[in-house]
């Protein structure tokens, strides 16, 4: 199984990263043709998912409906106080698996893939694995 | 690695549709025995579930429990006006995996696979993609 | 395909099992090296995630949360009492995969693999279905 790992800094405790053209550079970089990747937050205070990348007020509107569901102050007893950090992670879902063809990650026209960071700033990591198809 | 669409027609802003049996037609028209299969939303104002089928209040408790989640109306900045679109796309997440065995889809009793749409009515795709299991 | 059954029994409404070292055993005793495993449940009112097992706090964080964005009472139709049980299943999501490698489960230094049960207690099962890679 090939795997690589994408490092990442992020810069506000609540903060969406665009992390596409970090995925397509390792697949490319790996000679990956045909097959799926899963890309995975190795965290447990941070998420993956795919949305819209090309309006940037949809990252925005995201970080602050998830703040409405899940506020950072509540009724908590994790001692670190990221406790909602936790459960964002959970509803976003801590990866994401993205088919490849011909070398080209198949997303949907305005389908981006986000790292979530709920927790930051922090030096974080993205764990790309890559099951490749031999058809 | 194979993969095929299903088109969908949604007719509200908000709406489950059972895909289930589209998906099963899909894998038995390609001949498909074991493996597993992704079904994915392309768009990023929809997404894929998991969830019982049977008794058709449960996806209308769904949607008005990710409504009052996520209401329509809120502190968004996004122009289009689907904001809240995005989020729940986000939260029900963009894809489900269902094991094929004996060209079955290994569901549970009551599991159905939702395509949910959270800015319709429009137009919309399914692309199941299938990783073929040799064993 | 490679499948087994994990066997679990709830005892409330909400909990959140650790199932991780179920897992690991399953894959030892099937003699699993390599590959990614979908640790899936087949039920509609319990789901699958991937968050911190160190601190208890979070399981009951986690909880809580999810019960303040979607309470058990609330404006549902669903006659069996538990509606809000199938919106958290599909809000945490019915699956989640794990790569595999060297017959080691590759999880983040603090993740581990939950049973999410909204609607126990009951006797329940998870599925892992294990895609072994050959590479």
């Amino acid at each position: 199984m090939l795997q690589f790992i994408i490092d990442l800094r992020t810069s506000a405790r609540d903060q969406m990263l665009e992390v596409t053209d970090q995925v397509r550079a390792g697949l490319a970089a790996h000679g990956v043709r045909d097959g799926f990747c899963l890309v995975a937050s190795p965290h447990t205070t941070a998420g993956v998912t795919i949305n819209e990348g090309y309006d940037p007020d949809v990252a925005r509107d995201m970080l602050v409906a998830l703040e409405r569901c899940v506020p950072h102050n509540g009724d908590y007893r994790h001692a670190e106080g990221n406790a909602a950090a936790h459960v964002k992670a959970t509803l976003v879902g801590p990866s994401q698996w993205v088919p490849v063809l011909g070398g080209e990650l198949q997303l949907g026209t305005w389908q981006t893939i986000w790292f979530c960071e709920f927790d930051g700033p922090r030096r974080r990591r993205l764990v790309v694995s890559v099951l490749e198809s031999s058809r």
